[in-house]
């Protein structure tokens, strides 16, 4: 059975299957972002993406908005569809009892209760599967899930907003605002399209941020993540008194002072004890920890101490800088703490990935090369 | 009279002239580099710029190739034409003698021996002058010259190759190569198009470099400047061997060793005495002498200590960043010295010019906001 449909329409629904999965970034964990486009006969009947907190499923979604529609359609998944019964039925027998006689998506779920069992699911029932569609872009849209599966970890994205001689602040710590309105804007974009916001303890203590998505009305905020070995943290700042509406997680090392565990806890946060190596919180026993709590991609804000720690462990996944044309000398506070390289050769090298003109500075993302 | 062409064609042939002109930078010092286009009949007739050594002028090369059909024709100039005698009659002159109709520049030349008499010469000759097409882009084209005739200095371009967080340098002061073969090509070329390359005394000591265009097939090598108080640079260094061959000049304190100012002269330097404060070189003091001796655009590339001076005494005219895609930690050399910069609004502030992505490293320029 032919199900007549070109390449370049395989493909351009997958854009947008892949574009709808977006959506739910930041807003799924611990599930992936998937979208979902039903099409008949040329034209898109039902459109869908993961929910909030990750059910419904997309294909659930587009199914309904589809009706009777999906009878003999085309669905574009922008991940496998899965095959385990879970608190839902699986998605692939959603589809088959939909009448749905072809799918296309770009590749396997790494989840062990999917890997490949949605596709074959489908096949068995007589639908045609087409995979590899546009798959190193879905490889990249679903990369934080991947490594939560695969190593147990998130997705790191670090953000530098940072003078042109990269330093973050002055010598006496001012640092608003060295971006502009719309660099910081896009920040809170980001923010919303991660899990979670991650900051050491030294900018906890010193900014006193409260590091929520403002402006842009999501959902569900982004969990709040605290690295601070000892717990060393303002009982009163913005993230105490918030830490019952908004989480926040502190990971801390398994050494910290148990009466601060408690009034944490008290005050509503979420405890993560982690390895300690030498005087410094083990930062793979943080991701570890945040990985098995359920995250699949964080944004990490700083401080220097923390963001050189995850860049000499080659933790860090992306790397954003928003570059301000402004210039602070040799005393302003650099972007990294110390690193420890003496050669070149040892320096963390990234890749280009975009460069973009946001209001008066400048925004470039950069990647871990591919191996 | 009307001698047609409409605004766009205006438009056109003087961004050509423009054009042409920006070919002689780095070249014509301490005269202006000009382009010049003579348009007979909707027809390019001839073209010129100024040439290498600043003679003969734009106007000239123009006519010359024109010959008979500069006659009933207009010219397209980049700047005014001069309208005094120097080593060679004006050009002025020479566009009526050739029987050019009408003229079109954009703005006059500040030079008191010019200043609006090469278009009143014009003028008074029953040519047809037209101003301001493309002003401002020829205000910036001509901006190191202007530069030198309103306040006595060069136009200075400051470059910085830096890591993401500003580094230029390991802690032990590696530094081949933190960006890569594209963006240091781009760097000869940005060198070629000024009259000098400048660099602190620290630089030239410790890189030893050769400051020269390579690669591109210059005729006339820029100057290279150093600046150092004490004239504590090596005698055996590239500079040293090669000062007989390519011009060195030496911007050094009033209080520097007679003995070591003789030992430079002897190689073939030129040695330009400039005013200290404390325990610096003034840089202002350093940049009229550059002005002073003719130079119209000086390339700054670094050290950390020199860029920061200038920039601190608001000197710094246009700024180049290369980023390079590693990140060194605190250990590593930082772009810019001492600034003594407490709050940000004390920082200077730059507009961006540009953005572009050279091979895989990203150049940002800037500019000093326009007041």
């Amino acid at each position: 059975m032919i199900v007549g449909a070109t390449k370049a329409e395989d493909d351009r629904y997958l854009a947008l299957a892949l574009s709808l999965g977006r959506r739910g970034q930041g807003q799924t964990w611990p599930n992936p972002a998937v979208g979902c486009v039903i099409v008949a006969n040329g034209r898109v009947v039902g459109r869908g993406w993961t929910s909030p907190g990750g059910r419904p499923h997309a294909e659930v979604q587009a199914l309904a908005q589809a009706g009777p529609n999906a009878r003999g359609a085309t669905a574009y998944v922008s991940l496998e569809p899965c095959a385990h019964h879970g608190r839902t039925p699986p998605c692939a027998e959603a589809l088959i009892a939909a009448g749905i006689v072809r799918v296309v998506a770009p590749l396997e779920d790494v989840d062990p209760r999917v890997e490949g069992k949605g596709f074959a699911m489908l096949r068995a029932a007589g639908i045609a599967v087409t995979t590899g569609v546009r798959a190193a872009e879905a490889a990249q849209d679903h990369a934080g899930f991947f490594l939560n599966r695969e190593q147990g970890r998130p997705l790191l994205t670090l953000k530098l907003a940072l003078t042109l001689d990269g330093r973050i602040a002055t010598a006496t710590g001012e640092s608003q605002w060295i971006t502009g309105p719309e660099a910081r804007r896009q920040v809170h974009a980001m923010r919303a399209r991660h899990d979670a916001v991650m900051v050491g303890a030294g900018t906890a203590r010193i900014d006193d941020p409260s590091l929520t998505v403002r402006g842009l009305g999501v959902t569900r905020q982004p969990v709040r993540v605290v690295v601070s070995r000892r717990i060393d943290l303002p009982l009163m700042g913005h993230l105490a008194r918030t830490a019952k509406d908004i989480p926040v997680w502190i990971c801390h090392g398994r050494d910290a002072d148990p009466s601060l565990v408690e009034a944490w806890q008290g005050l509503g946060a979420t405890l993560l004890p982690c390895e300690v190596s030498g005087r410094q919180l083990e930062v793979a026993s943080v991701l570890g920890a945040l990985g098995t709590a359920g995250l699949t991609r964080v944004f990490c804000e700083g401080g220097g101490a923390l963001a050189a720690t995850l860049l000499g462990a080659d933790l860090v996944d992306e790397l954003v800088v928003m570059s301000a044309g402004l210039l602070l000398g040799a005393e302003g506070r650099p972007a990294l703490g110390a690193m420890g390289i003496d050669r070149l050769a040892e320096a963390p090298r990234l890749d280009l990935v975009e460069s973009r003109i946001i209001g008066p500075d400048v925004m470039t993302r950069w990647r871990r090369p591919i191996a």
